[in-house]
């Protein structure tokens, strides 16, 4: 018999997770997932699944009858989109503006689509006026494929603009909106999105390995009037999949994850407890007292102020301080976890994430009093007092923002 | 704003799991998933992702390298195993002696592959005199996929025969092992069987949602060897993924499913301090157990007995029985799920599982007196006194394998 070395149970340090997600979980997600299991075909787990697609449904602001969550991460929501509405020979106008644009670009190829890319500076949102050249010389493109908020640089594009130019010229669209739903409006059914997909562990703060999809009646016909063949997919092919999660029929497809969409049923109850318009305004107001804070130390912001999603806030490393050695002192003598750039910007920004349950004011002065303090120890010179600083500037900008709400 | 109706907090019944999966987890499994996340490049989550590939190696038999979760369910390791190793054009025997065998031929055809199917009656193994003869009519053939573990009637193949057979022909093997990893021997370098996947939730009794699988050094080859374009699918594809699951490399694929992670990692953890050969043997115990009760009832089974899988018996449903009548009286009155018959097999057998931590002796007697009163309710004619007769079955039994366990 093989044996292995000696290993005990697994447990995790107590981080705080202030990255590009996962995030925090609710202790009411975590409750949740340590539930009994029960069968995929079970009654009360069938009742489970409906409230969980008319949940989705909220968060999407959508009445799409085809809003699910997908068996695996955000990936699979992505991968789900291209496989199912991308036929060999179909062109497909994909905008990348930062990394997982870059990834779409893949889907497409290993499709057998023909891409057309919209390149776009890092850091910038998507311009639809480029979007709309590309339409003009590209009659026949049959998708346009864009991410609402670019996890790799903290940039918005406006969904809403992007959506109605596609459908103008009789595209449909693919949306990733992993890192934007549930901490900044996402609204399908006024954008007539077609294709969406986000994932579990960002603004909806549960835990990672769930897509969250939702599709529009112009997808499902298209997915049925498809002639070059079967969804490459097996695991994917909406066809199957809506066997199970479908409105009528209920026939084993896969072992839905049974846990993780309890945890997924309860992360959706809060938001719609706390109510998403509060939600994005709870998000966008501890953006501020971040940004106030990170701008007293003399930070600043790659995304032009427009742009910014507030639940991902990338800024440049100040000239001369050791990236890595800031991220490991955070982590190992903090336990708070901040993300590092990615591709281009892998050394120059950082990305402080404020996502579902980690964004809350507690958390913004933690994280920007460790931070003065590790930019202090590592000889960066700021203006003394400036961890009390930036926490008096994010208490005022939390003020400042209730009061708002107030009026 | 989209409202959704009044939904609270989900809470499952307690059902007692046995049927095909998932199966009950431990309390320590649950307890292990409701711990708080930590980002997936944490130092603290990648010494837990290398004790876990050290403990799935255990449970595999085997020192291959590339052993890790996939991130989905079963389906996912399986589609993962085609899409990297069949090429457009190649030829592929699948061998198809149920639900599960078919799956592998729609993955075949997805992937552009050639096959050639193995048509076996379900119920019966593989028969390996078949295989040995497409192999001599298809000298070309680059691949054999069969199931080593029937979910869907409970028959065992004889893994180690298939093996040799295809490596004999110059063939790689893909070894089905959802159901059979953790109850009955599965020993991947004894059969140097190439690509393996398997299910978290059947006799692991892991939250469903991941795939454990294994790779030998020869598929690595395979797929580095690819000369028809990349993997069709981007987030299956090996290349990719090894860049974070790998021995050296560290890079962001996607975000793993931390807390069903953690969980695996536990559940494999309980099977390594049980002990392999204990677990085994325990699956094989409560299944002779069960065996004594069933027939003492006037049940029999599906399978022959030398190919039969202590955790999966298939009985027949005694004529003039309703078969839904008394799978929903036995989940509604007594909170026990069994399994239903699939495709030919559908209102003909029914599936109890004794998978994982279900295998205990007290789901065996609870699961025989429930069975021998709904039964009487619905007027099915059996000695008076067999729910007792059964129980007392079932503990000679036991005791019978105990007495065996310890000469």
């Amino acid at each position: 018999m093989t044996q292995t070395k000696r290993i005990t149970s697994f447990h995790p340090p107590r981080r705080t997770l202030l990255g590009p997600g996962p995030s925090d979980m609710n202790p009411r997600v975590m409750t949740a997932l340590a539930q009994p299991a029960i069968g995929y075909l079970d009654p009360a787990f069938v009742t489970m699944m409906e409230e969980l697609k008319e949940l989705m449904r909220y968060a999407y602001q959508t009445t799409n009858p085809l809003t699910f969550p997908m068996s695996g991460p955000g990936s699979v929501g992505m991968e789900a989109c291209f496989v199912n509405l991308v036929e060999p020979g179909d062109k497909v106008i994909v905008c990348r503006n930062g990394v997982f644009g870059g990834r779409m670009l893949e889907n497409v190829e290993r499709c057998g689509g023909v891409p057309v890319v919209l390149e776009e500076t890092w850091g910038e949102p998507v311009d639809p006026n480029k979007l709309e050249a590309l339409l003009k010389a590209n009659p026949d493109t049959k998708i346009v494929a864009f991410v609402h908020a670019e996890t790799s640089t903290g940039a918005q594009s406006d969904a809403q603009a992007l959506c109605d130019l596609a459908r103008q010229h009789g595209a449909l669209t693919i949306v990733d909106c992993v890192t934007s739903l549930g901490g900044t409006p996402v609204l399908l059914d006024a954008w007539q999105a077609d294709a969406t997909y986000s994932g579990s562990q960002k603004c909806l703060s549960c835990t990672p390995g769930l897509s969250p999809v939702s599709f529009s009646e112009r997808v499902i016909a298209k997915v049925k009037a498809r002639t070059k063949g079967k969804v490459q997919s097996w695991f994917m092919d909406l066809n199957l999949v809506l066997a199970y999660w479908g409105e009528t029929a209920r026939t084993y497809h896969h072992t839905a994850p049974g846990n993780s969409l309890y945890a997924l049923h309860e992360a959706l109850l809060l938001l719609k407890e706390e109510g998403l318009e509060n939600a994005w305004e709870r998000h966008r107001r501890n953006h501020e007292a971040l940004k106030a804070g990170l701008e007293a130390m003399g930070l600043s912001y790659l995304v032009k102020p427009e742009a910014r999603l507030p639940q991902l806030n990338s800024v440049y490393i100040p000239a001369g301080v050791d990236d890595l050695a800031v991220r490991k002192s955070l982590l190992l003598d903090y336990n708070i976890e901040i993300g590092a750039g990615l591709g281009p910007l892998a050394g120059k920004i950082w990305r402080f994430g404020l996502m579902g349950y980690s964004s809350r004011q507690e958390n913004v002065l933690l994280v920007l009093s460790a931070l003065s303090a590790v930019l202090g120890e590592m000889g960066y010179k700021h203006e003394a007092g400036a961890a009390e600083a930036a926490a008096h500037h994010a208490i005022a900008a939390q003020h400042v923002a209730a009061a708002k709400v107030k009026r």
